[in-house]
């Protein structure tokens, strides 16, 4: 424990020369490898391997709150007429065989329903391409949308904090990568005069995580309008990473889609998040495009999507079973992250030297640590260990999101496991705490 | 029919700029795409789409050879142990969750005792990445192997004829390609003396397929060695797609990696073909690296392989029980293309104008259409099209695997309905050739 199920990237990284071996002809093995590879690094193996380096000195039963994964304790059961339509599939035998290489036709008409019935936004089968989860379908969406530096210089804007896959992905492209700020004053929403003045010639798409990971945040049609008309004003399609959609307590989610008359909306979303399944490996994309202006990244996602086979037929068979669950099995995952995210909120509110924003969307609660609140411990990294050593409960540090002073909560567990969480969270902060 | 579910290059080739329109602020939409994008070509769909423009003016039943897919017609049912294992997989709700990004350590496992058991080649689980499918494991591998232009200049070789998605892979990457012969005199085996006058200091792998697509033949352990000598010789590691092992009736199949005893051997393999489920999407890439000259090359694989979460879950968890399917299920597939192998063969052979080496492997025949048979037919795809329109077969000319002059015949249907196409091939022959 923890059970590092997350992204690794084992350590090619440090890969020097390959050895050298001789042998009877002259000439001697020296097998590379292209040098993006080694490019392709993702902070949070590094973090993991660091924090948890050693055994917890705790007795206490060991708590893990570092994946975002839904099934880890498990929060709920995926929805029961889900899995008897991927049985029905399993069982009957007319579903292994290949399809289309962007989905089946049957399956993406519903996807197509799913996003009119939920986001009211109307796609046509020929907007959605289905990929191995939203992991596969943002390495698509970039590799056709940045170009190789040797054509042209781009750059790409991402959130910040942020989820580590976008830049681990963009590490083997040749994209600048431009990070906004989110601001945790303003319920974590964008901050749009930074995003703007990021914006140039050479721009070639803003991509928004909304609900966000790691901030729990559910941005209001007011902000995500202020975003869409930066966009506009550049003329900057927008990548909108929504694969925790849908997953809001305070307030209703607004797809970006919905909102925009004429930016172009490349929408990814999946079967991950809100229906409990990440290991399933099933997400897609859908192309909003109201002016009719980005042709060529239709055909691009089209053809990308093409170069190798979509995810598991037996998903794609299951698909609109999948998708017509109704909304009454939703709001009873919703009601425990809900609970989950008041426990949080209260516990860290009265713990000594943390503070977070109200979580009103996606499963996490990043907590702000206090500057000077624990002088023994000099960074986030170093107060996950600690609460990994001493608590036996495992965060993940926001320098993983490209935010020292934070660490990510995720709400995935029980709530009694919660409560416990909080009772050794605040045990922990008196105990380091500058009193 | 038929029912175009092979891999679909949309016309994104042919996109110009996109429609530009005018808005409020002086700013104008110009959507682009990166360039390679366009080089995805793939030469399938677009014969396919050529072919199949009009529906045929022949009343029989349409017969489908064109695709390479098992469960078409359906062949044979998969192991009923795999299927169990999936159902459990689906009904026990522990297998939903993340696991490691390269694969589960257990699912891993299983591909190492496979190819303990099948291969007699010993790997370690460190070796393995599992992959959604072979294709996406070959995109790994390039991408890991290939470096861009602006770096160094390399080279990859192929077998010609060979599977069309290796070059539609390898299109937005910046090796040269450069295509080995196959020599249909000897059985379809590699031409070495060309392999050998190919490589040079640029070349970074050499690309095998056995048993092949689309020749349908078994390579010779002497023959095998040939290569490995080559490759050693040059120092050049090999990716040996042998998604079809095993699938051979005349003679055993050998591993390459089974005999290397100095050259890195990539093997890429799966489930789709042997196990009759391609839709499932489930592959992998094992390292074989005798002398341990490739670590690079080991963690490379590693990295890349995490970059987006490999196969789905609940395939992972089945995959000790799909691996440990006895020889006897095997045995009855094989016993079934064999059939089908002697139907074509001997039909082909009585039909005027067509030749074909008897078929020994993999699931396929590759048929020759004999210089100047035809004379109203100018070429394969010329010979296809009127085969589809007047006789509702549907095969897949040469041209798509680099390779005029020939046709490709998928051993896949039942008993019955290949002595249906033999009967119609005979007669199309008949009424065209040069009598």
């Amino acid at each position: 424990m923890p059970d590092i199920k997350l992204i690794q990237c084992q350590d090619a990284l440090v890969a020097g020369p390959s050895k050298t071996i001789t042998s009877k002809t002259e000439k001697q093995w020296n097998v590379r490898v292209s040098p993006s590879v080694n490019r392709s690094r993702n902070p949070i193996r590094e973090t993991l391997a660091s924090i948890t380096a050693n055994t917890p000195s705790s007795s206490k039963a060991p708590i893990n709150l570092g994946l975002g994964d839904p099934t880890y304790y498990p929060l709920h059961s995926p929805p029961p007429a889900a899995i008897a339509a991927v049985e029905k599939a399993v069982l009957d035998g007319k579903s292994n065989g290949y399809l289309n290489g962007v989905g089946s036709s049957e399956a993406r008409q519903a996807v197509v329903d799913y996003h009119m019935r939920w986001d009211q936004v109307q796609y046509s089968i020929d907007d959605v391409v289905l990929t191995h989860g939203v992991g596969q379908g943002l390495d698509l969406i970039f590799s056709v949308m940045i170009p190789p530096a040797s054509v042209e210089r781009s750059n790409i804007l991402l959130p910040r904090p942020g989820f580590a896959q976008y830049t681990a992905l963009l590490a083997n492209l040749d994209a600048e990568v431009r990070y906004y700020d989110c601001l945790e004053e303003n319920d974590w929403e964008v901050d749009v005069d930074m995003l703007n003045s990021l914006c140039d010639e050479e721009t070639r798409a803003i991509l928004i995580n909304n609900p966000s990971n790691p901030c729990g945040s559910n941005y209001s049609r007011e902000a995500l309008q202020g975003i869409l008309e930066i966009a506009e004003k550049h003329k900057i399609p927008i990548i909108a990473d929504e694969i925790y959609g849908h997953m809001t307590w305070s307030s209703p989610f607004v797809p970006l889609a919905s909102l925009s008359t004429s930016v172009p909306i490349i929408t990814l979303s999946g079967l991950s998040k809100r229906f409990l399944v990440p290991g399933w490996r099933f997400g897609w994309i859908c192309l909003h495009d109201p002016l009719g202006v980005a042709s060529s990244l239709k055909k691009g996602i089209q053809c990308w999507g093409n170069r190798f086979m979509g995810p598991n037929s037996l998903i794609q068979a299951a698909l609109p079973t999948i998708l017509a669950t109704e909304p009454e099995w939703y709001d009873q995952v919703l009601s425990k992250i809900e609970v989950l995210a008041k426990i949080v909120h209260k516990g860290v509110s009265d713990a000594p030297g943390l503070s977070a924003t109200f979580p009103s969307g996606a499963m996490y609660s990043f907590v702000k640590i206090e500057e000077g609140a624990f002088p023994a411990l000099q960074d986030d990294v170093a107060f996950a260990t600690a609460l990994y050593n001493e608590q036996a409960v495992f965060v993940l540090p926001g320098m993983c999101f490209g935010m020292p002073g934070y660490f990510r909560v995720v709400l995935g567990t029980p709530a009694d496991v919660m409560l416990d969480v909080i009772e050794r969270l605040q045990e922990f902060c008196q105990k380091h705490g500058d009193l």
